[in-house]
């Protein structure tokens, strides 16, 4: 046992916020047993990753061991912490393990990709334990915006791991399990060799409000509502949704769900018994003969996703239903960094059509799902670790808390994405740096962050493209270059077709090739694109994509 | 007279923030004389507008009549409202007014743009009239974060007007002009038909607080620092840039100025003579002499800018400088939304050298230059006018601004780009509906945003390209079809390259393919395409972009 190591590796969520993915592993150096952390993804965006439909960590490391994985734990059901197991548990084929809630929307991704659900594992929560191969698990729940969000407990031959998973020390949570003071005490009592921490909202230095909070607020809010009312949040965030829907039956009102994860994530939490009493709902169909101001609609789309039911709604109708002037929209929820922009336009189309929008900008209708800095403190309190590992955060978050740590006596250690950290000795030190990235799910494929798909369509999106059509018979152009254009402007500064003009220079310069470019593909290729880039900055100012494209003919 | 009108047209900044251009006119329907007020340009994104240099108004309307503009008035040099005065002067024609600062570069622009200086005219504050036409107008000095805004009391047969540019209320605003509340009361006195009022911060509901509350903090914050500083903020914030030249002056630090936008803004600033005393700055080459303590740095590029100084500092070298653990950086600046991520990527950098980074999260290093809601409601009161036109906000913030005036019982109206309100009356009322809308500098040419090219681009950055050559001869397909692909995935789901599965099935069909296709070029293409799209979708996914070229031997 003496060169038994402990291990610790983040292939993703440690350096960025989503996508997390943790490998524990434990045993003599190469022949580590290994316990995977949460399987999420992240969402693309235009800039940098235009056309992608998800994230997914790059899990090659883990893939080429997995045949020394003995499971795959699943701490909660946010996409960023479960979405990718569908997509890439084939490629570990290791057993699943996850509360009641989360298994049961596990099963449903399981289901879609064909895969066989009897891999996942059904566990009850702490002190109730799994033991696989060098490890002992257990699941601590926490309070978070999701039911059934859990702290793992891992017990290994040299000591006792706490990892957080998301959580926020709320103890009245509204629906679900309360921040439990003497549970975390009961932990602690043996003593934890290094607690692995949420990082979010380390920069808040203030504690976080209990989800208890929103309610009298939105109550009120509803209460005093004329006309429709329509309110939207995380369909995931089951407290908040019930607080919504009883503010609405408590004001007379009809409930409505609107959206396919509205509606999937109700009845999950009903389906695995969470949620017992909740109000009765109607469907749209019957909602349009109830009057308006009989009406609570909940929503979809919270961060502005084009597709989703607010998105619609502020484009006109979503099945049937319409917003109109004297009617109130609320946003319980945060718009994600990024999101800003989609947001604001929804809520300028409320505004237009006469819509009050009432946003969390007062702190009333909202309350974050993660620890403060305050809580952070308290948390390193509580389980009193040997020493503290930030995950879930940007390197910024990781790096304050580490501050933070060390201002209450803690020591800690910065590992992002790809820093293998030996937990053995009495001080954390890294062991390896492994190869992390990303890979995307573009379409119905898998590509890599750096395969360059993406990156030429950024390059498109910047610079257009021009695609150049020759014929040559017998080392001699038969005809003209021909060009076509796309996303470029279709004329320029010598105002005649920018077309024409790529065309012409490029008949000048074919006119006065020599048969050793004509003769070979890739000079001649080389010597068209470099006219087309020239002309097209001369006339329009941009350096296009160019793809030339000769077809050779021997008579 | 009986049949003159009084008109008020935004062409940019009403429903948007951003981009302002506003039109007044006067006169008999159809024979009014015009000024233009402010011509602003807004920033592209990649979401909606990737590859575009700048945004500018759709002026065709105002444009048409540029036979009948008396004058462009510009409020204030930010780039919002300067910015296009370069780009579309040359479609007006007519004089420029604005006060030296703004003038000085409203002139640098005209050189840039090969156009006559002499065109613009600098003239002096309130109580100061430039008259022209029926309108007489006058600058009235107001704070913000540049030198010399100001508001516009237009004079007119029908009565004042008070447009107030970009403004907030600072009694001590540092370097420049301070609210004057008896200057308002003189320009209130004869009685003011129209408010024409920024709306930007109208959701904030607190005062705003002073541009000389920050300085004690940064001075201290500077004054504590042990390595080098480095602080980022607007270049065109000249009172915040000395306040921080200032604070590293106090503690002994040698200034440089980093970035070509810090440089031009402060010479500006000292050769129009509104910066007297600003502290003596050294070059990067002998900053490489001074000791790390001994230096502060002010760059560009608060808003996270990929060729601004401060993101070239977070990749590494700026000029031969760079920082290092123990280094401060300040964003003596607030992120705009759209940008979180672009600045948070840059702060990472930063925490992943060890660098300390504050920014305002805390509220003490950066105030706005924005009138809050409570500093509105004081400007209505101020100005007492008959009635109030919200400007320079999204429509959410237009409406909000015309449910503050209500509250304190000023009658409004919401004005979005296009609509002509006739002041004429007791009342507002809607004149016409005029269209407008953006065009886009892109590289070197001016394309209209309905044109198709940016959907073009959009589109091929979402879904990839695939180009397809054919040669037919005597209608008959000369060899085989051949494809390229640009932003799609090399190999899918049937784990053949891409392309050659498409040339095999284009094959398939051209085998197939009758005499009637063949001879048709559009229905050729529309065939060839509608078979690239079916089997990219079944490969990858995806439906790309497709342009087909057939090029007809006839023998």
């Amino acid at each position: 046992m003496g060169s038994d190591r402990l291990l610790y590796l983040p292939l993703g969520g440690a350096g960025e916020i989503g996508m997390n993915c943790y490998v524990y592993g434990y045993g003599p150096k190469g022949k580590e047993r290994f316990i995977i952390v949460d399987l999420g993804v992240a969402f693309p965006d235009m800039d940098s990753t235009p056309g992608v439909n998800l994230i997914l960590p790059d899990i090659s490391w883990i893939e080429k061991r997995a045949d020394r994985i003995d499971g795959i734990f699943i701490t909660h059901a946010h996409e960023d912490h479960i979405g990718a197991v569908g997509h890439l548990w084939s490629r570990l084929k290791a057993p699943v393990y996850a509360r009641a809630f989360t298994a049961h929307l596990a099963r449903m991704k399981f289901d879609e990709h064909g895969l066989d659900a009897a891999y996942i594992n059904t566990v009850s929560a702490f002190p109730e334990t799994v033991t696989t191969g060098p490890f002992t698990v257990s699941f601590a729940p926490v309070a978070h915006s999701i039911p059934e969000s859990s702290a793992l407990v891992i017990d290994t031959p040299q000591g006792r791991i706490v990892h957080t998973g998301d959580f926020k020390l709320d103890e009245t949570p509204g629906l679900g399990e309360a921040h439990d003071p003497a549970m975390w005490a009961e932990i602690a009592r043996p003593g934890v060799r290094a607690l692995v921490c949420d990082s979010t909202n380390v920069f808040s230095k203030v504690p976080g409000q209990s989800e208890e909070s929103v309610g009298p607020e939105i109550t009120k809010l509803v209460a005093d509502a004329k006309g429709m009312v329509v309110a939207t949040t995380f369909a995931s965030n089951i407290a908040r949704v019930k607080t919504l829907a009883d503010a609405g039956q408590k004001a007379g009102r009809s409930i409505v769900l609107l959206g396919r994860a509205m509606r999937k994530m109700i009845s999950a939490a009903v389906e695995v018994g969470l949620l017992t009493d909740f109000p009765p709902t109607i469907s749209t169909d019957d909602a349009r003969d109830v009057p308006r101001g009989n009406l609570m609609l909940l929503s979809t789309g919270s961060q502005g996703e084009r597709r989703a039911a607010t998105a619609q709604l502020s484009r006109g109708k979503y099945l049937g239903m319409s917003l109109k002037k004297g009617d109130l929209f609320l946003f319980s929820s945060k718009t994600i960094p990024g999101n800003e922009i989609s947001v604001s336009r929804i809520v300028n189309s409320f505004s237009e059509m006469g819509v009050d929008v009432v946003d969390d900008s007062m702190g009333h209708y909202h309350v974050s799902g993660h620890a403060n800095g305050p809580d952070l403190a308290e948390m390193h309190r509580l389980v009193a670790p040997q020493f503290l590992i930030p995950m879930h955060g940007e390197h910024r978050h990781l790096r304050e808390h580490v501050k933070l740590g060390k201002a209450g006596g803690l020591s800690g250690i910065i590992a992002p994405n790809g820093v293998m950290v030996d937990l053995s000795g009495n001080e954390p030190k890294v062991a390896e740096y492994v190869e992390t990235g990303r890979t995307y799910l573009d379409g119905s494929s898998q590509i890599g962050a750096l395969d360059g798909v993406v990156r030429d369509r950024i390059r498109m999106a910047l610079n257009g493209h021009v695609v150049v059509t020759l014929i040559v018979e017998n080392n001699a152009p038969l005809g003209d270059a021909w060009c076509e254009i796309k996303g470029l402007p279709e004329t320029g500064s010598s105002r005649a077709p920018l077309v024409e003009v790529l065309e012409n220079d490029l008949g000048q310069f074919l006119m006065r090739a020599d048969k050793k470019t004509l003769r070979n593909d890739d000079k001649l290729e080389e010597a068209l694109r470099r006219v087309v880039r020239k002309v097209t900055k001369d006339e329009v100012g941009k350096k296009p994509e160019v793809s030339v494209i000769i077809s050779r003919l021997e008579g």
